[in-house]
């Protein structure tokens, strides 16, 4: 069976987009600048391997209706060729796309996971969205994390970690820098 | 001339101390977690290198009220063997300790970091405590800084960054892994 994990890019201080996250504005203001290592060329060899393991790594993914809301606009598509699940108190039909179909779960993050996983078969499931993080890291849901921390103080904006919480401790699994970003994987244990 | 840096561990999601820090709790609930890699036997060789620029490489030390009131009963000491800077409302003389001297300043972070520049010739002056560190980053005054992130999630603390801020961008340094944390240098750009 497959893991659930969160893959994610953050600022120095804590935050995955900066401020004023709106459909106009999907990363924030200047939250741009924590994915340039995604889209920098040449590639750092190191930087290649994990945009790989992001864009490939999943079978399924579950994602926060906030960053759906502010995403579908610029993916046009779903953000990953797999299954994904859209938690939301609304009910829609399935949302099909040219590389997946967007379900809509409406019973929790909980579900939505059993439901990816279940998809993903022995592939992993992506976390996306800081409240879904949050949500699953809460209820114990997350197996494994690949943070890449970005070389930038974005002041402000929307944090991945937000207490309360109890304290976790994580297993280091990898820690890899490029010239551009520090990847760091980590294991819950 | 030194230079200005801060040198602190945090936890993966963004504290250097856990909740209710206070004189009988000085790093907060579960807050010594973030400093085991500072005490653990055997030392890991590169744990030991930094522990040792911590413990030997500043030449003066700014520090805030509030991490003063909760150290100095710890530490019976000043927390190096340094001359330290306290800033704080309250007028007071010198206090000297064994390996240094607490002088109190009344004027601000700028006075403190200019004096203990000056004191400290060619070496460095560390910044402790996360208000002194957010007051000197807003003002520009931080050159480098050297993080330590701890495979731990605390879930509420004292965050080192806290917003309202404006982007900075940091120049990546180093980046060195051991088996208990990650070691971050950046400068500021």
């Amino acid at each position: 069976m497959g893991q659930v994990v969160v893959h994610a890019t953050m600022s120095l201080d804590g935050y995955i987009a900066g401020p004023d996250v709106s459909i106009d504005l999907p990363m924030g203001r200047e939250g741009e600048r924590l994915h340039e290592w995604l889209f920098a060329r040449p590639q750092d060899p190191l930087d290649a391997r994990e945009a790989l393991a992001l864009k490939n790594g999943f079978g399924a993914v579950v994602i926060g209706r906030r960053t759906f809301d502010v995403g579908i606009g610029p993916w046009q598509d779903t953000p990953f060729a797999a299954p994904c699940f859209v938690v939301t108190h609304e009910v829609r039909p399935p949302l099909p796309q040219k590389s997946g179909t967007f379900r809509f779960v409406n019973d929790g993050v909980a579900s939505a996971v059993r439901q990816a996983l279940a998809e993903a078969g022995l592939r992993d499931v992506n976390l996306m969205g800081a409240g879904i993080v949050q949500q699953a890291l809460a209820a114990g849901l997350v197996d494994k994390m690949r943070i890449q921390v970005a070389p930038l103080l974005l002041g402000g904006g929307r944090p991945l970690f937000d207490g309360p919480g109890v304290p976790t401790a994580l297993r280091c699994v990898e820690v890899a820098p490029s010239a551009r970003v520090r990847h760091l994987r980590y294991r819950m244990d």
